[in-house]
């Protein structure tokens, strides 16, 4: 697939603003997204107002770059799909639960289809989480039994970076057993 | 895109085999995903044989039909790429690591790229995570520091499933807060 070979993380973003409907677009791609039981547990913030993400970039490891991108996309993963009563629960990056893993399997099922569609129709994304959940929930009102996977920046492209190096296969494949 | 609009999970095969060649097509797809740092912790064991393929889908939950499929793709997430002497730990559903949570995200992304890529081809699959670590990493030699995410299969369709339902976009969208 050529989304799959062709697509860079892009850090640098023109101008050229990036209309809800083409948004839309990606969402319901996420929307489509495999899950466990069907249990879909995403749920996603769209974020234009340059305050809030530049209070989102500086929780994200200070990566101001991602203020120039004209849109955020934050993917949240509810663990109240699998838990019920989750609404006492506050969810940390050690929270133990297998729930939480499968939420967030999920939910980075979904963001990739966001990611790959926009490669379809020509719109560049970055994927980010170097964020802790403390920090970036106050931001955006999320409530604690929430927990958020990443941050998706997307816009138009302003570079043109080189692939990024990846293993080989063959360091990477087993026959039969480990 | 075509692939994740018409894409069902398939769980009844014919007899067609399945080549090498076209699981490494799509292994070389899952290798390009992106992750956090860079880091690919995904690995992936290729089970052809029916004694093999009986047992995991014995500890997936007895999931009968994944025998019928000619390949089982493992992907399992190597928690070694963020963790020094990783060699000692015992990797659990439960366990609490950030690290942990960060590359079952990254071996997610992988997995769907071999997902995508494999309904490109005309290839069917389907996700299956219905086990313990405890109960499928003896059965591949899998060592106690390695999580495994999914056990994809993969094979020719003999069904036509129905879409299954998904929620609507606007119980999961949010603008600019939750």
């Amino acid at each position: 697939m050529d989304e799959i070979v062709n697509r860079r993380s892009i850090r640098t973003y023109n101008n050229k603003d990036v209309d809800d409907s083409t948004i839309i677009h990606l969402l319901e791609a996420a929307r489509l997204a495999p899950s466990g039981s069907n249990t879909q547990p995403w749920n996603f913030i769209i974020v234009r107002s340059n305050v809030t993400k530049a209070k989102i970039a500086s929780v994200d490891h200070n990566q101001t770059w991602m203020i120039q991108s004209p849109v955020h996309i934050v993917c949240v993963a509810d663990i109240g799909v699998r838990i019920q009563n989750s609404i006492e629960m506050s969810l940390q990056e050690e929270s133990p639960m297998e729930e939480l893993k499968q939420i967030i399997r999920d939910t980075a099922i979904a963001a990739e289809h966001i990611i790959l569609s926009a490669e379809d129709i020509g719109l560049s994304t970055c994927w980010t989480a170097w964020f802790k959940q403390n920090d970036i929930r106050p931001i955006l009102g999320i409530p604690s039994d929430k927990y958020v996977v990443c941050v998706i920046t997307a816009g138009y492209s302003d570079e043109a970076p080189r692939p990024r190096p990846r293993k080989d296969l063959e360091s990477l494949l087993h026959f039969e057993k480990w």
